[in-house]
């Protein structure tokens, strides 16, 4: 089997089926059957349920071998035990999203039918995603397989973050959460209990996918260790790639055996093996989140050196130790710098790192902050807006894009989450400046430019 | 001096006077008189100023002296060298809250002045709060000394937690936090610099305030580590602490030292000193945040045993590896409970720690998972409702509540946070169970409940 290229067709199916179609509004396959019309995915796709002659005007095939084409993707909807039966009937059928629970994750009957359907697959050369998954969000082939209504998980609009994951409810979370920051991306895999097509096939096909620009995974074990490092040792001098690996510790590890069967073994292997392939790691949802925001924007960076430049004392002390935490360094300012600062600033502002500007800072302060600041060679800047100063104002957004385009140096921005600030957030955002709400968040972020230089 | 009983008039004065009023709107000492009346503080307001006879149509004095009156709390907000001379010539004064910045923080002449400062209090018998401060903001005695405007940093309501902080900016992050989330307060002091008034003095009025049922420190630096533990071991019998220590590393060390010349010390030693005194530390502004809401509704448990009920098994797993992150156990249920669970629900169910009830879950396969998983000693419940499920309705809030009730044990939410999941979140909200919106968010506020158990 060719590596990767043989999954292609996932991501620009012809024709899509749904075995189980239903015609009962909230039924998960009727949800599919929704979602695949809203989103105006531009294919075939056929109805197949032998009770139905026809479900909301579209006709119904009583089986798969009854629809004269040859299926790219075959969705299926059904109990277990009905997917292989099918399964092993079906002629005509390139690749299969299982959807349905109740395999291996449910204990040893379950297993058996999941090695079942596995020798299928490899018998018939049907490629499998899944089962016990969402299958496929594509905002670039316009194909939505998830079964969760849009009313409840928004969708994100195209852009480039992919997002790779075992977890469905994870890929809920986090699209949702992409939706919700107006953070576009290219396509959402949940394999579930991976019988086949896994994070390594899939980072394959992303590596070369233009219209990937980053790659997200979510892992609780990985499918093959040695091919997976291979592969993403190639996929990161390309993108960058960003992994939060679960199960770390010993609940963890309990919990995701009984989620998708998986075994996530020890971490310390893990962590080892992402280094070596060029992968960033985060910990948990917030990191993950956190980098979606990011590197939406930036680029990774060629060190760790953080410049923090605040208008409150205490959350520059509070940034500062977060940084620490991260891995970032947090390093003074030259002797000359603080000279130019000092001799440039009011009586009050301390001209270390964090340069802290206080409550009485202008829009004019920030500037020659960053700008005598970035004299020494930081990699990457945060930037705290309080907002607590009366004389700042909407039009620091503009002058703050103006010093980073002049610098071209990533800023972050971290601000409060009023009302006020968060109309305010939006001045940055427009200016292509990521907006975070805590500091740990803004250095979370920060630390996953420094990527591995941490 | 007997012991705090003497700071008690900083929290229900019956005059203040604003030393350096302005009739300029935007000036800090303009945005203070303001929002004293916003909030309608009862007692006698005084205007000094000898350019001004009247301001806003209120008389303005020329000095302090010549107010027939004893002033309670005398606001600063002049610059440094004005606030010493006019200190040194002060009569009629029982409390100053200096708000001017350009003391100690500012480096030698600045650490001149505050030392004078420091002397005149001490000699006059004036205690005094700040300098370098934004003072008192207290919902219960209706005082509002931030010059913050409203507009830019809301208000909390009244409620039960009280907040200590050297940090302005940390106290207008937190108040506009709790404001957004409808989390009330009791005191707010900034107490900037500390010449005089610090925790210790300010922990010692709080624990014997009524009003007052949690309190939270932000310390860069202890004013008096011994007394400090002494009394912080009393009040924690009494009402909960919450510290959160900043300048833990190198860079926040430096940070805190230009930002109020605090010495921030070897983090070890307070670290020990706060689990002597029962004191519960927290991380950061997320960690102080968490804590905030969580304990705005429960208290303290008698141990660290978390139970999770999740609607997604990669939000569970993540969910563990976080609570085991933060010190807290996840024990695996009895052979028995397992047993019963598995015969009242799902065939896809998982039935360890987390109980994973898969997105084919309904209201009542939640009620199930609670009252048998809580057959087992837990102390805390974390529950996770990412609403992906069709047939889980509005009326989970009041059923969550009933069993919460009946077992009495803290049950914390966990959605994403979605438009459509933050109008559900409402319904647990009214019912009393605080939502978090990450894993880590839950996790982190359930870690606090266990307290030091952990």
């Amino acid at each position: 089997m060719s590596i990767g290229t043989d999954i292609n067709f996932f991501f620009s199916p012809k024709s899509i089926a749904v075995v189980g179609a239903s015609p009962t509004p909230g039924k998960p396959s009727h949800v599919i059957l929704e979602n695949l019309k809203r989103i105006g995915y531009p294919g075939a796709t056929y109805l197949v349920n032998p009770n139905y002659a026809s479900i909301d005007g579209s006709k119904c095939y009583s089986s798969l071998n009854e629809i004269q084409d040859e299926i790219d993707v075959a969705l299926f909807v059904l109990p277990a035990p009905t997917v292989i039966e099918i399964m092993e009937r079906t002629e005509n059928v390139k690749g299969a999203i299982i959807v349905s629970a109740g395999f291996k994750e449910t204990g040893y009957a379950g297993t058996k039918l999941e090695e079942e359907l596995k020798k299928i697959g490899e018998r018939k050369g049907i490629r499998i995603i899944g089962p016990n998954c969402l299958g496929i969000y594509d905002a670039v082939s316009r194909i939505d397989t998830f079964f969760t209504p849009v009313e409840r998980v928004r969708r994100p609009k195209r852009g480039g973050l992919s997002i790779l994951t075992q977890s469905g409810s994870f890929a809920e979370l986090i699209m949702d959460e992409m939706a919700s920051k107006a953070i576009g991306v290219a396509r959402i895999v949940s394999y579930g209990n991976r019988v086949d097509v896994g994070e390594t096939d899939c980072l394959n096909f992303l590596m070369d996918d233009e219209a990937t620009k980053v790659v997200v995974i979510y892992m609780e074990s990985v499918d093959d260790g040695r091919r997976f490092v291979e592969v993403a040792s190639r996929c990161t001098k390309k993108k960058p790639v960003v992994v939060v690996k679960v199960g770390k510790r010993e609940a963890g590890v309990h919990a995701a055996r009984s989620h998708t069967g998986a075994i996530s073994g020890r971490y310390e292997i893990y962590k080892a093996a992402f280094k070596k392939a060029g992968i960033v790691e985060v910990d948990g949802f917030e990191g993950l989140k956190d980098a979606c925001k990011v590197l939406n924007t930036y680029e990774l960076v060629d060190g760790k050196k953080v410049l923090i430049v605040t208008d409150g004392g205490g959350v520059g002390v509070s940034m500062a130790d977060a940084c620490e935490n991260f891995g970032l360094e947090v390093r003074e300012l030259t002797e000359e710098t603080r000279k130019r600062l000092s001799s440039k600033l009011l009586g009050f502002s301390a001209t270390g790192n964090p340069i802290d500007l206080t409550g009485s800072v202008t829009d004019e302060d920030y500037v020659v902050a960053l700008e005598e600041g970035l004299r020494d060679a930081f990699d990457v800047v945060i930037v705290t807006v309080l907002w607590g100063a009366p004389e700042i104002t909407e039009g620091l957004a503009d002058k703050l894009k103006e010093v980073r385009d002049s610098y071209n140096k990533p800023l972050l921005i971290c601000t409060p989450s009023s009302e006020f600030t968060l109309r305010m957030a939006q001045c940055f955002e427009k200016n292509g400046m990521p907006v975070f709400f805590t500091p740990e968040s803004a250095a979370r972020a920060a630390a996953v430019l420094a990527g591995h230089w941490r």
